[in-house]
């Protein structure tokens, strides 16, 4: 199995804190051993820092900490491969072009009879169940819709029953944004957490580090962060219920 | 103006040294300070660095230089920005699938007319002339290649004709990879050496820096450097004649 994490924020935000939490999954506190990925948008482009090692001890893994990238829209992925060896092409989060924007994926879970799913023009570039049903994801979203759409909400109510199909062959967690939006999906386990003022600390499960967002935040910000299992032990986490979604924009829960 | 920088190895190389080089010019000793970007393989996967801030002060680009990234074949970019605003989105070089492959391509140079370049189903992200251009050169090889082509040679030798139409428009430096094969494409500029035994030492005409190729390497590593215009200043580089065109696979010019 594999970690995901995810953040929506109304203002460009650091994710170090919780990049720093899931970090420590990747072969210190887990065993998600082979590879991590974390893709940050800023306006329509988006940069991926990925490598096919432990996330503990690689060095652009603690660039990524320390550096604070601000970014309103974060997908990030640690892996235990299951499908697919460990390589930079099976290395979560993936991110294809559609409509004009780039649409970053991560899936924790593993799918059967994913090899028959017809991905028409997006070929996959490895051998993951996860990217295969991505193409596929993307393939049927041209199919019904072949010009841009106006309505997302429209849309990703659409990509919810692609994402209920996917979870028949298996189990199917998944993180999308076209880094305006950022959906979940639930198969077994995604919690989320909406901070806004007042902010109060925190306290990282996995390592021993508090923040105090009063001091990294303003007022009017407004942070949510979507991962598999709670990363911080003062707050409450609201679980998505298997079968169930969420997306967010800004920040805010707008489904 | 932008400058281009291209690698091709038989064994994985790390481009730190000519990279030192290259980012010097981003806003140090020239004036390319809107940006760089560099894209690595590793098998059929590939990295990519880029950042919409000058290079020689880029904490990313430090880590590039720091850490060895070992790699077969690279395409690196930095830009001065002359179409489309400086941005991420607009920020070289360029990824998109194409045949279950990572294309990787960067453009230095300026088109007129592009607008009315026809993409198909690959829509740019950004605002750029170059994006334009990568989105209709893959538009144009999946209509002449609906599948996978086997004859590698004749689609480069398709693509320097779509490059040369592409040139009628402006400037058409290129660089492009699928992570096996680096092409380059000369409109006006650009330069190639390949280094294998017996090796020698080179010395930055950028900075103050001296490598000893013989400390580096093993005998039978072939290495070509591809780039706008010679990085060291006691070697001889190649220089492929405006309207003409080089293609390396393991480090040798295969045409």
């Amino acid at each position: 199995m594999c970690e995901l994490l995810g953040m929506s924020a109304n203002v460009p935000t650091d994710i170090c804190f919780s990049f720093t939490g899931l970090v420590q999954r990747g072969g210190g506190t887990g065993p998600h051993k082979d590879g991590w990925g974390i893709t940050f948008y800023e306006g329509k482009g988006c940069r991926t820092f990925k490598d096919p090692q432990p996330s503990f001890n690689s060095p652009i893994a603690r660039l990524v900490q320390e550096y604070p990238i601000k970014s309103c829209s974060v997908i990030a992925h640690i892996r235990q491969a299951n499908r697919g060896m460990v390589a930079l092409e099976n290395t979560h989060p993936f991110t294809r072009e559609l409509w004009g924007r780039n649409w970053t994926y991560a899936h924790n879970g593993q799918l059967s009879g994913y090899r028959s799913l017809q991905t028409g023009q997006f070929r996959p570039v490895g051998e993951t169940d996860s990217e295969k049903a991505f193409c596929w994801l993307l393939h049927q979203l041209t199919q019904r819709y072949p010009r841009t759409p106006a309505k997302m909400d429209s849309v990703f109510r659409f990509i919810a029953t692609l994402a209920a199909q996917l979870r028949e062959k298996g189990v199917f967690n998944m993180l999308l944004s076209d880094g305006r939006y950022v959906m979940a999906f639930c198969s077994t386990n995604l919690f989320w957490i909406t901070r806004r003022a007042p902010f109060g600390k925190a306290t990282l499960l996995d390592q021993d580090v508090e923040i105090d967002f009063v001091q990294e935040t303003t007022p009017n910000d407004v942070v949510t962060v979507i991962a598999t299992q709670p990363l911080t032990g003062n707050e409450t986490w609201q679980k998505i219920m298997p079968g169930e979604w969420a997306l967010f924009c800004l920040g805010e829960r707008v489904v």
